[in-house]
């Protein structure tokens, strides 16, 4: 496993190899998950905001320069001491118009699906000379795949994830409601080692579960019902995914049957994984199973996305041409949704690795009845 | 206070006023805190993605839709059942673009600082006779008067944060750590009837302090050594933020009078505050009495932010050229921080009526020594 500067270098190359391929001079970060990746230097959640540019990174062919506001810049020096550090006063526009000549750069590449339509023009009216280009695809693809340190981060994620089900499982009984059980899985990760939620827990009760991102609600457990509840954890900054479908008593034999087919729909996914096959075909197998079975419509969403510093990053399976690469984390989660009546989702965070995939959560995806 | 039904014509009223005044057939709402003001469509956080369009609001003369992706229609037709609904592909650029015909749009206002440039061209190159104008700033305008069930949720958030600030006083002692402290923040909240946080707290010990934004650590609680809170919660969707800057153990003299000089600068803006007067007037009563006693360098951020649905809305004080109109909610924080050595900051949440403002925070503002 490398160390954390060497990871750091490495991590800085493959960014730089990207001028040559675009023929660009520099790149413009504006995304968290960069920040953390490239520079170390960590954001809280809602302090990602474009507009707000708390930490800026420009890299060139000589240079790293770190632009970040006053409220920011003390911070920025103890985490990120390799790289250059700017203070701004926040209006970005400004300073980037500055620095353009005094570092060559005429051609930049930077986030368009990040950066808001009004701080593009506005880089662009402050320094007409200099383009700007689009590159979030080529980004996205430098953390597609996992070192052995991101790998490892994410796995445990996904252990606490499992660990934190196998409590749940002592737990949930009818009465409770979808916020206690939210907040059961918070109170638990926190107090177990993890830095935060992934993302918001969803913990659905019954036809409530047919909305893929419902939010938890008073609605309480009930026997005849099913619990789905969605949820993950962050660990070094690395996140887990995780969802399981319980029933709440003994299911009725359409409902149980259900169940199975979003079951062998994942496992049929699973067997497809394989490096150097396509998402799209890892999405296919899942959907064509379910299709077949009459539910096509019901799956209204992706089979998977990859996971990561982000809970939702690259590569998203059935947009995704391929090839997939070891090292690739993501999920599998295929789900029915029949709205009013009720929903099942099965979904896992998988390490695609030379041999093949691997499960990194692994509760039990049978049927479970509380 | 009107009823939610006859709040919610108001508001569309409002929007609709727009359309005349900027010449326009439509606007496109992008922002999650407008989806829950105008429609009561709520999403959860990281779920405001723009790329990922889950729940545009789009408003004209005659109509008003709501577009949500496969993944979340069940949930708006439930909570936003005036809204004619669009169940999208992802793809919003083409959804728009079948759209704008049928319904005769020809220039629409969007919010440039929330789009992202990359959606922006691709929704102009789908229908290039349509045009997107930036009305952020007009939008923003919107909801910076509360009404009073506004008011009144902003209130309650800010009575659970009194509340909670007074169980800390009561458990806070040298030994805990930044993150230890953070977290019973969150389990006091939830514990209490908070929906959640209105963003992860702040905690930090001495000269961590001075870090204006600085994450909890693991750094502990010491006798000789400030500790600073910045927190607040979430009640019906509408928030709190306050801060208070504790001393462990008696403070010696030169850090009493930095604490009275942030208390004093925050009580002479407060004063300060009247309907009609510029927020900029107000940043500059705490700021000229920062800068007199030789600290202005030292109060590195902007004095205030309005507060509602986000944590930070219009108007920002400091850039605010007013007037200042009774309903506006917003914060009072100066703040002095010296790298190193310590920060200071005293954070309430005032209420600016027609005879004057009124703390809706009112937990002590002197010197505190645990």
């Amino acid at each position: 496993m490398p160390g954390a500067v060497s990871r750091a270098v490495g991590r800085l190359e493959r960014v730089r190899g990207l001028l040559d391929a675009h023929e660009l001079d520099a790149i413009l970060f504006s995304r968290g998950a960069y920040k953390r990746w490239l520079a170390g230097f960590v954001l809280q959640r809602g302090e990602e905001s474009t507009s707000d540019y708390a930490g800026t990174l420009l890299v060139t062919r000589e240079r790293r320069l770190l632009l970040a506001d006053k409220r920011y810049t003390e911070q920025a020096a103890v985490e990120a001491p390799d790289w250059q550090l700017i203070a701004t006063d926040g209006k970005i526009e400004l300073e980037l118009a500055a620095l353009w000549p005094t570092l060559g750069i005429s051609r930049c590449g930077a986030e368009a699906k990040v950066v808001s339509h009004g701080d593009w023009q506005a880089i662009g009216v402050a320094a007409p000379g200099v383009e700007l280009v689009a590159l979030d695809g080529a980004l996205a693809e430098l953390r597609e795949v996992k070192d052995e340190a991101e790998q490892d981060a994410i796995a445990r994620a996904c252990s606490l994830t499992d660990a934190c089900f196998a409590h749940l499982l002592t737990t949930v009984r009818p009465g409770l409601t979808e916020k206690e059980i939210a907040w059961q899985i918070e109170d638990w990760f926190r107090a177990n080692g993890a830095e935060s939620l992934a993302f918001d827990s969803l913990v659905l009760v019954g036809e409530r579960a047919s909305m893929p991102h419902g939010r938890p609600s008073d609605a309480a457990v009930e026997v005849g019902k099913v619990l789905l509840m969605d949820f993950g954890c962050q660990v070094d900054g690395y996140r887990s995914d995780m969802t399981r479908t319980l029933f709440i008593g003994e299911p009725d034999d359409a409902s149980r049957r259900l169940y199975r087919l979003v079951a062998d729909a994942q496992a049929a996914a699973f067997k497809r994984c394989a490096v150097g096959i396509s998402g799209i075909a890892v999405d296919a197998a899942a959907r064509e199973m379910i299709a077949a079975a009459g539910f096509g419509e019901a799956f209204t969403h992706g089979l998977g996305h990859g996971i990561g510093l982000e809970t939702h990053e690259a590569p998203s399976l059935k947009l995704h041409p391929g090839p997939l690469r070891a090292g690739m984390t993501f999920t599998l989660e295929p789900g029915i949704y029949l709205p009013g009546r009720i929903g099942i989702r099965i979904e896992d965070d998988i390490l695609l690795g030379e041999a093949g995939p691997r499960y990194l959560t692994t509760s039990p995806r049978d049927v479970i009845v509380i």
